[in-house]
């Protein structure tokens, strides 16, 4: 167990309410790129939230207007030119460990994206388990604008089986922007928020979630990634596994208690 | 091979008419619920289905404007919190048999729902082959709001092939209710029906796979839930296998001679 | 290397213009059925297409108001009923490796549909990339209503990932025809487009894929189809090795040159 109330982050805002972090790039005067820097530093802060049971979910979200406009073409797409195959094979890594830090954290993370949220943005949103978005997101998967494939960061996995493949393929192969409108449409966004809404509903579904059961949420989030390639027998006996372990947690108790004396449950994690 | 025509069953509805088995829930004045005998029953039945010829679909439908409340406070929740491990596994493995035999059984199944369809309700509707609602349907996937996670009887797994990833992220995490119309635009529900017409459409659309290719239809279902977990070359070449296999029934021929006599085929199921 | 700007076609047609090949059937009175021998070059068309450098993309079209009305009831379904099994998986295979062939050819493949299209019609448009289709598209995964299963040349397996579990069990068990309109709400057409733009849209799409950067498109269409069945982390470990190839080509260089002059990149393929 860790603490993280008190964690300072150097390369990325990081700020902590009623057991919510919050987190958001910080160079709003161009967009927020990400860089060398925040990139490790994200991934170790979600690394250690996995352990820090003072957290009970994460926002990551917009800041100056913005959401994310991605590798930095001088402070990340420069030097990678002049990199041999391990130092750039360090280097995808290290943008996929991201990916995978999000994934298993063990905290639902809501992205709230206004304005920009593109190329490596764009996969911290959809690496998220819930994203809101401003009517002004402009989302895209660029990475072929920039001479590169689609397959950056598990893309060609994992937007498909949020949108479809007819649709990722073509956001991926053509790197277009996709409309806030179509973005919930195809359900890569759960809702549309007004841009001076974004945060504060952002917050209000954080708290909902922060509400628990945190353990059972953590348990959602851990099978919705684990069965992905089970077989459909498989993912059963693998959910019958864990809610089996659910069972047994005091807040199924908590939540019977409540029920029986006509009260809203209060969970406790455990 | 065994007959179900004349299936009588003790803790749930079941009605056959024209090769088409009707079940339903039978305890309305409580919207429905699930308890420990309805389940193993249910199980068993779906388990009978996979060698019952004289039956060709089944409906799960509603009754008295409900579907399903899922599994009952009193006679279940309460029951789980004084077991050990061993037990609430047996439960949890028994509730996920439910779900194979109901993507085991050979047959097409649609549900048919009306008002609630929550818990382990709205876990029945997800395992049916095809789904239609009244517009009043409210179908929830309420684990968390029990202090489970929304990891139940597949959910994980088999909602995100639905509806999609970070929709069925958002009604796990949350349990929150997804209306009819939000179902249809979703692709979890196939159609709407006004409550009135629900029965009969249903009952119109299990007559015509009812009619054939029944031999076919079996096979549709098979493979796809097989070919969930292979990787494409593999889908393919299993159902180069199991189509080959159908170019043997003699429904191939009758569709080839029907369409030659400009009539409309009548399909045996062999 | 091959070249195929000189490729002849013997049972279809194929035109290319600017490194773009354009495929269609060729028996539009008869809304252009497949044959055997229509088959078998189309498989070995889209074999060849993996090693032809100065293909970038490839138009599937209709041609006289129709895409393709499938296998041929005389000259494909009334053979078939006399064969052995060997026989009808050398077939049902042969099949299938079209599908297989579509998917490894290293190209983008654009579908533009326009009427009928159905059997394995549909499932050429299908296994393409992307899909444009007219209005008066009509598409049907009939393969029930010959007598057979749906699971044909990979469908039960492709379409589900395309537009959702439930929407493909519908189309598959029925055998309904899906309209132009369900299809772009359903994620299977990427745009509706007027039956007279349908070939110039289709066009202008293939020529911005064209423009490349084209070993990017390659990486893109190889991953897609790739980590298909892989784990989360899996997937993500195989980007990082395919992206990293991507940065050590010539095309990704040429970009951020491109970015820094304040030019529109010109890539290579290299």
């Amino acid at each position: 167990m860790r603490e993280m109330a008190n964690y300072k982050a150097t390369y990325f805002k990081w700020h902590v309410e009623g057991g919510i972090a919050i987190i958001s790039l910080d160079r709003p005067e161009r967009k927020n790129p990400l860089t060398f820097e925040s990139y490790a530093e994200l991934r170790d802060c979600f690394r250690d939230l996995t352990y820090a049971d003072d957290i009970k979910a994460v926002i990551f979200g917009s800041n100056g207007g913005n959401f994310c406009s991605g590798g930095d073409v001088h402070d990340i797409i420069g030097p990678l030119l002049k990199m041999d195959m391990k130092r750039l094979l360090d280097f995808t890594r290290m943008t996929g460990d991201l990916v995978k830090a999000i994934m298993h954290c063990g905290k639902p993370v809501i992205a709230a994206v206004d304005g920009v949220c593109v190329g490596a943005g764009a996969i911290i949103a959809m690496a998220s388990d819930l994203r809101l978005a401003a009517p002004e997101a402009r989302t895209a998967f660029l990475f072929t604008r920039v001479g590169l494939a689609g397959c950056d960061m598990g893309a060609c996995a994992i937007l498909p089986r949020i949108i479809g493949q007819g649709r990722a393929a073509e956001l991926l192969y053509t790197g277009r922007s996709m409309a806030a409108e179509e973005g919930e449409r195809w359900g890569f966004y759960n809702r549309i928020v007004p841009a001076a809404e974004l945060d504060a509903e952002a917050i209000k579904l954080a708290k909902r979630l922060a509400g628990g059961p945190t353990f059972g949420h953590m348990m959602t989030k851990t099978m919705l990634n684990q069965e992905w390639s089970m077989s459909i027998d498989q993912a059963i006996e693998a959910e019958a596994q864990a809610q089996a372990i659910c069972m047994q947690t005091k807040d199924f108790q908590r939540a019977f208690d409540a029920f029986v004396a006509h009260e809203k449950p209060v969970f406790g994690g455990d």
